[in-house]
């Protein structure tokens, strides 16, 4: 009688628990990943939909087309709900569960409010296309509604947009959406003239962009306010409301405030009642395995660990990509009955953001970019990072209209009740 | 003082509505263009976006930016809800309104269920971007639930789809999915096969594509059963459930049902109380106007007008091109003191419709062709009355990918309160 082949079961078809199946190819196991969606999404580039810049397929990949040709993998669509650890099993939201004989944990995070949940209507974040296309919606129908507005108070109102949060998501926004109304739109509209929308950029902390160093942050300030952003830094926003934002003591009356200030991991820790740090990412061993679990592995933004430096290995995709090949590595040593590999070293490659289209900044540690030329570098390692020749293409062609004419492909209101319905207040 | 221009408001920016305004370009005229949505909509390609192959973003383009360069027109995202003839305004649902000096009325249609409304959440139809994601989830999560489903009856359920209504859309989606079921997808699954997928496409009257002659419709219903669609023609459906569909009194477990049996004119006609036709539709003048109101016009969907034929002009995209063509040429004749143009006559350039990526048929009158000679003619000719180069540039991407590889680009699952909620019964 065959033993049957050693089960593992992926939850979470991001970066980490892709690259984490990707290396498993040839090892003696069969493999079934779990996600609640049916595509892979591209994270990075989630803010050029939400700023119509790129279409939801060109970031997005129905995740068993990836694994057409794994015939050791099988795919399925099902929400997590629970972990029985003792029972070696994953339950599902409508019933279901799949047994595991090793189980790794790749479930991402969401934004989160800081204990201000009753922000999210009028503060969306950005982590789902959902997410993207509602940004998108907002954006777009601010402008549609200022054009119809007669009262200059509320065209003013109609004319903000707030970003909320520095990182990198908060500065793309916001670069994009002031050229959008400052280059893109004008010839568009009659009764408004967008150039004098108002594009600010809110940060608690001292300075934009804290993970890189001082005189990027500063540089990337700069650009910012080129296109016309106003950057407000030591400035913790207090309420969020339809009306506006409050923030150090001042009220700004804005229709569209977009969040990008936080963090919350998936329920991962939770469903294990594992420890976690204080916004739900699990604290692992140093091997990736969760503590007291020696046959559950957690990958990603649901995972809290240092780095060499002794600082947290931040939540970007290199950093999932590692630890997913890295859980991959272990597995297969055990299986071949080799010794443990050495515990999880993290390397930083580089961090990168973008300002806009003409500006970025880049830091390898062993040199730093900025300017146009870490402008193309940007541009060319993430069409180098998307999946398939079809997507560098599109991608790659909705970018050159971008850059030489100006016309964003994806300029569409869609999924709201109504038009005017959803987003009135 | 000067005579302020002559003011045309064009409500509707589909084929009809956006032709009239074309041809409006040079005369004495301030325009108003007033839709709902943001976008005109390239709705002979709709059922590609429902079927995976194309993204939302490559068939419809932003109205205002359509008409950047066009200084004379000014674009309102704005939803109608009534008229006044006597005070020559148009009334939108949000309180707003419009003066107009003449009216054109380019509303379209919707599809509609035969007194059936019941039918709607079993059996969705396609006339919008949203119904497009609506149908492309609900065919995606239909084999998501297959691939999980034990029990054989259940999973056979799943693995029905049925379309009623055998014209060129209900023709088109059969064909799509089918290839869809039988090809693509066959080696993305591992618990399901497929290829034993049933696509049924069912009829009331008594032969597919009555618009054409019976020997193209004959050929058709032979490439669509090369394909693998069972075609049930003289069998009207009586009842649509979650349970599946009725039809010739037998029942047939199905739990994606699509609808592209009939369509309902916007309410134009109710706007106006004017003579309308059984679907309600406007009954016009020769000349396009609405009987009693010399400065309105009604073009496209929302029409019923004889050809010169004595039957009546299709609702098709070339129709409704010409009679806004039309319309334009009698409000310029009327501006500028001339005679009244002839009445409109309908010229019919030719009928096309596809199955699936190898076979279609094409009616120009003076010659009739079918195959791949026909499916290359319809690929050509669809490529070109695309808007602007980079759209033609993504959709021949897109169609190149399928043709090649057959990996249709847009297979996401988006939009759904729950992946596995909202579609559950």
């Amino acid at each position: 009688m065959e033993t049957p082949l050693h089960h593992v079961v992926v939850v979470g078809a991001g970066f980490g628990g892709l690259h984490a199946v990707q290396k498993l190819k040839g090892a003696p196991v069969r493999i079934t990943i779990v996600d609640r969606r049916n595509h892979h999404l591209f994270q990075p580039l989630l803010y050029q939909v939400a700023t119509t810049s790129l279409a939801t397929s060109e970031i997005a990949w129905p995740v068993r087309h990836l694994m057409a040709r794994r015939k050791d993998v099988t795919t399925l669509l099902a929400s997590v709900d629970g972990i029985d650890p003792a029972g070696k099993t994953v339950s599902f939201e409508d019933g279901g569960s799949v047994a595991y004989d090793t189980l790794i944990l790749a479930t991402g995070a969401r934004h989160a409010y800081f204990g201000h949940d009753e922000w999210e209507p009028f503060a969306p974040g950005l982590k789902t296309l959902e997410d993207a296309t509602t940004i998108r919606r907002r954006v777009l129908i601010a402008f549609e509604r200022a054009e119809r507005e007669a009262d200059p108070q509320k065209r003013a109102a109609l004319l903000t947009f707030v970003i909320i949060g520095a990182g990198p998501t908060g500065v793309e926004l916001a670069g994009t959406i002031a050229e959008l109304a400052h280059e893109n739109l004008v010839e568009d509209f009659r009764a408004i003239d967008t150039r004098k929308s108002r594009v600010v950029l809110i940060e608690a902390g001292p300075r934009i962009l804290p993970g890189f160093t001082e005189d990027l942050s500063a540089y990337a300030e700069k650009a910012l306010e080129r296109l016309g952003v106003e950057v407000r830094t030591g400035a913790p926003v207090t309420e969020c409301s339809a009306e506006g934002v409050t923030f150090g003591g001042q009220v700004l009356p804005a229709r569209t405030i977009l969040w990008g200030a936080g963090v919350q991991a998936s329920p991962a820790a939770q469903w294990l009642g594992a420890p976690a740090d204080g916004v739900g990412r699990l604290l692992v061993e140093p091997d990736l395995t969760v503590p007291g679990h020696k046959d559950i592995f957690a990958v990603g933004d649901t995972v809290s660990i240092a780095g060499p430096d002794g600082a947290p290995v931040p939540g970007i995709a290199p950093a999932a990509k590692q630890e997913g090949v890295y859980v991959a590595s272990v597995i297969k040593a055990r299986l071949a009955g080799k010794p443990a590999p050495a515990p999880f070293h993290y390397r930083h490659v580089g961090s990168l953001a973008t300002i806009g289209k003409r500006a970025a900044i880049a830091d390898f540690g062993w040199i730093k970019v900025k300017g146009s030329f870490a402008w193309w570098l940007w541009g060319i390692i993430h069409i180098y990072f998307l999946i398939g020749l079809r997507n560098r293409l599109g991608v790659a062609l909705s970018w050159l209209w971008i850059y030489l004419l100006g016309h964003r492909s994806a300029r569409l209101i869609t999924q709201g009740r109504q038009w005017a319905g959803e987003e009135k207040t």
